[in-house]
């Protein structure tokens, strides 16, 4: 690896061979937080590599599908509380169009998906969430659960506008106050008063 | 009907023939607040009646397969718009376990569900959630969007219980201060900041 990325604070394994993960993971010296990505193929074909990953791993993002098939288990809830058992202190699980759930210990956090009325193609909206989320706590230097919260909303921006259109196209032409905005639309999009 | 039932303020419409459900109607004397459910078997069998009666209801309450349905439309937004076009003030849209939009001309609500480690039997969720949110609404006799908002996890809380046991059993032994605490529940689901 680079002499560079050695210093890397902010880690984010994206979705290769876990033996892989952790070899990327031993080249780096000191990260302050290690976020990681993980698929079917190698739940399913690498668990034990995986697991031994998981045990490096502060942050788990992956899809409600592939939690399930993680801990055996059809129920979410079970399902997340045994895959933070395996290391993650923090599981972020995606839903497509039905937005982000955030399990830790003792919490859960749920962030809708925009509703949109053009998608043009949701590729890229599970790895731009990821940015988006690593970015924003790489950016502020906190991990809070409340700048996680912060966090997953601001992926889920970021993954609204990539499905705007074809690959990058709408994140090249993006410009911060149309984050702000959307951000703040996500905040009317789920503000309620108490009883 | 029974004289008494004439004088109803609040109205909903359970999922009866159309036809049937404008008789209805027509006897209740002045209704502040009509809303109405109705499913598949109606959206293609009665589908003209059926949008003759959306002509007289505020809000209506249905799953997300039969926006789309109604509509002919994949976009839910858009979906949710045309029906919208047909009456209805309000679109109440239940997603099951992804929770419930709530669309109007202006803005969009998203409310989660709530993620629980046993879910024994789901019959029922969506008419508990309709019977908790018309009693919402009925009791503060107030019908802003704020209240709306609010009507809406209420409905959610109360079938969040619903799902907890098999038929009423789980209602029958709630009390008020279990409600409230599930109510802070969803309020600590889906709070986070600003940017």
């Amino acid at each position: 690896m680079p002499e560079s990325y050695r210093k890397a604070e902010y880690v984010f394994l994206a979705n290769i061979d876990p033996e892989l993960q952790l070899e990327v993971l031993n080249q780096v010296e000191r990260p302050k937080l290690i976020a990681c990505d993980t698929m079917n193929f190698w739940i399913e074909g690498k668990r034990e590599a995986l697991v031994r990953t998981l045990g490096h791993v502060d942050i788990l993002v992956i899809n409600e599908a592939e939690v399930r098939q993680l801990a055996d288990e059809a129920n979410l809830v079970k399902a997340s509380r045994a895959v933070l058992a395996m290391g993650p202190k923090t599981l972020v699980v995606k839903r497509g169009e039905y937005g982000v759930l955030v399990f830790t210990e003792h919490s859960i956090f749920s962030a809708p998906a925009y509703p949109l009325e053009e998608v043009f193609d949701p590729t890229g909206a599970g790895d731009t969430f990821a940015g988006g989320f690593m970015g924003y706590l790489a950016a502020t230097n906190n991990l809070s659960d409340e700048t996680i919260r912060k966090a997953t909303v601001f992926g889920s921006v970021m993954a609204s506008f990539t499905v705007e259109d074809f690959s990058l196209n709408r994140l090249r032409k993006l410009s911060w106050s149309e984050v702000e905005e959307r951000f703040r639309r996500f905040q009317a999009l789920t503000a309620f008063e108490g009883l």
